[in-house]
């Protein structure tokens, strides 16, 4: 039942060709900052001085956490299901960033608390009615974290199916960054207290609260801290359903669009499994999260946008994309000085 | 002949209305950041709970500095000229981002060291063939002063004419970040050292060079230290239209998006005329050059993108365009929480 990935490095002897064409390009060396990085990640991935971006998903992983009931949000279970539900119809905050973007929005079940099949447009990969409560005991099950992994993986293969090469995860779980902080705290070794927030609007009070029931649940944690471990103990179905989804598209050559705290933290653990993962990343926003400013430069990472977003739901992801189609249009469309009467003189 | 403009500040009354309809959009309160930030300025500039943006113009401004006999520029004289006409081709930097974000671009030959008529589709408003060199005396003449100005007046009147009611400024002018340099060092009090940069690509060796023939420069200037003073001193013919430019796109009530480092000490120079130009500006883009961050942080400006570009030509502002329609989709399209079945728990 355990999936295996065959996450491979892309050929390097592209990047030199890139980068000589790059710096072709009618304009000083160097000037379009990120932009020429940009370009010759997304060249190198797919081994192409021309590269194209096809048909963006937006796939957004939405389950309930039994650590809520320790009163570590602000958020209520009920929004959840609710959220989910308002995706569906539209309205909500990813449907116009998705609209204004060209993304299509994927919304999957991954555990949300309700007994009542979702709409037609939801796809039903409940594992359960949300996680158990970790303060107690592991989250989920060994066989739930590895269905998990699967049934991210298979979201990804029916979008590649459909032509999709570059895709952003997202997630709605009342409850979550809970778990994202307790994962970022065991792959990168910092300080709990460092990797605890406000979540979706904790006060400073609410957020010592949270601080103080996750540390007891890192005394009680039983497991072998291996990575698997950690993730299934301190769970997250939507969470590890994206875990699964990056791994899925890093194998198939995508681009993954790295959302906030939350999504980072799922590759973070997705490359604690297969390392290369991080290859096929772009990182799409700081947020204000605490916590994840360490997080990214734990892992080297300079998003392209840190506009104070801290909604989730894959919005700071697809909010960037037009900076990556920038950089595509980039390599693509501009002159080289080869072909132009402008003295290159740099 | 001297133009005088009419800088009105928006009625305040509506940003309470804009803030409600903003808490009230299906999201945790302040959980858009930035966008939320943008969406609130473009209402109160237009007076609108339901505010638009209509038809985006790049105007840009190209002209020669007498200063750059000095060898402060990396980018020979030249170079001006072969790049203003590429703009006219398509094919530059600023070409795809225009392409890609449905921008007009108008380009103006501001004082084009040349000769030569310009081709179709190039505004012909050269005040003189490049200023003169400001280290022996002023780049321009009081009048050649104003009536730049006016000229930068005047193409704004054309694109709003159009429809347009949001402008972007760029600029190309070998030499130009030398006066920029200036203006800083005037305006903001900030030591010239820090106001000087590697423009489009000085070693440290050549910065240091410019940083002692602008000293030089500030010692031998002769004039009243008005701020028109200092522009014509300084100089730009690019520069002072595009200060009048923004001047009269906020007496318009037209929004502005500032690029980087030299078009943000053009609007510093304009708001030593009208402090109010100020309220219409949205920064876009934090560049390279050194000294930017420090006269944006003396604006208290926080620009949507940080992307270490540094090409000019309005590259930064077209760029972060699409976060400013995702600001103004969120206000009109997301739904409210009295609409939909969600539970506003914040």
């Amino acid at each position: 039942m355990k999936r295996i990935f065959d996450i491979s490095e892309p050929d390097r002897d592209i990047i030199a060709s890139l980068r000589e064409k790059i710096d072709n390009l009618t304009k000083p060396k160097g000037s379009l900052g990120q932009l020429e990085e940009i370009a010759t990640q997304i060249g190198w991935i797919q081994q192409s001085l021309n590269p194209e971006l096809c048909k963006p998903h937006n796939i957004l992983f939405a389950a309930d956490h039994g650590i809520l009931d320790e009163g570590v949000s602000v958020s209520p279970k009920e929004v959840t299901l609710q959220q989910l539900l308002h995706f569906g119809r539209g309205g909500a905050g990813i449907n116009f960033l998705c609209d204004q973007h060209g993304f299509e929005l994927v919304l999957v079940d991954a555990g949300v608390d309700s007994p009542d099949p979702m709409p037609k447009g939801i796809l039903n990969m409940k594992l359960r009615r949300g996680t158990r409560n970790f303060l107690h005991e592991a989250a989920m099950t060994h066989e739930e974290f590895e269905k998990g992994i699967d049934c991210g993986a298979q979201v990804v293969d029916k979008v590649y199916a459909r032509g999709c090469n570059i895709v952003s995860f997202g997630e709605m779980g009342s409850g979550n960054t809970s778990s994202s902080s307790m994962w970022m705290h065991y792959f990168t070794g910092i300080g709990l207290d460092r990797c605890v927030g406000a979540g979706a609007g904790l006060a400073k009070s609410g957020v010592q609260h949270k601080f103080e029931v996750l540390s007891r649940a890192r005394d009680n944690y039983q497991g072998d801290a291996s990575p698997e471990s950690i993730m299934a103990w301190f769970g997250g179905y939507e969470l590890v359903m994206a875990v699964g989804g990056m791994l899925r598209a890093a194998e198939l050559g995508m681009i993954i669009i790295v959302d906030g705290f939350i999504m980072t933290n799922c590759i973070l653990a997705a490359s604690r499994l297969y390392p290369n993962v991080l290859l096929y990343a772009i990182f799409g926003h700081q947020g204000d999260e605490s916590g994840h400013k360490a997080v990214l430069d734990y892992l080297g990472a300079k998003p392209l946008l840190n506009l104070s977003l801290r909604l989730g739901e894959g919005s700071g992801a697809v909010c960037a994309y037009p900076i990556i189609q920038s950089a595509v249009k980039m390599i693509n469309e501009m002159d080289s000085f080869r072909n132009v009467p402008v003295t290159k003189y740099f």
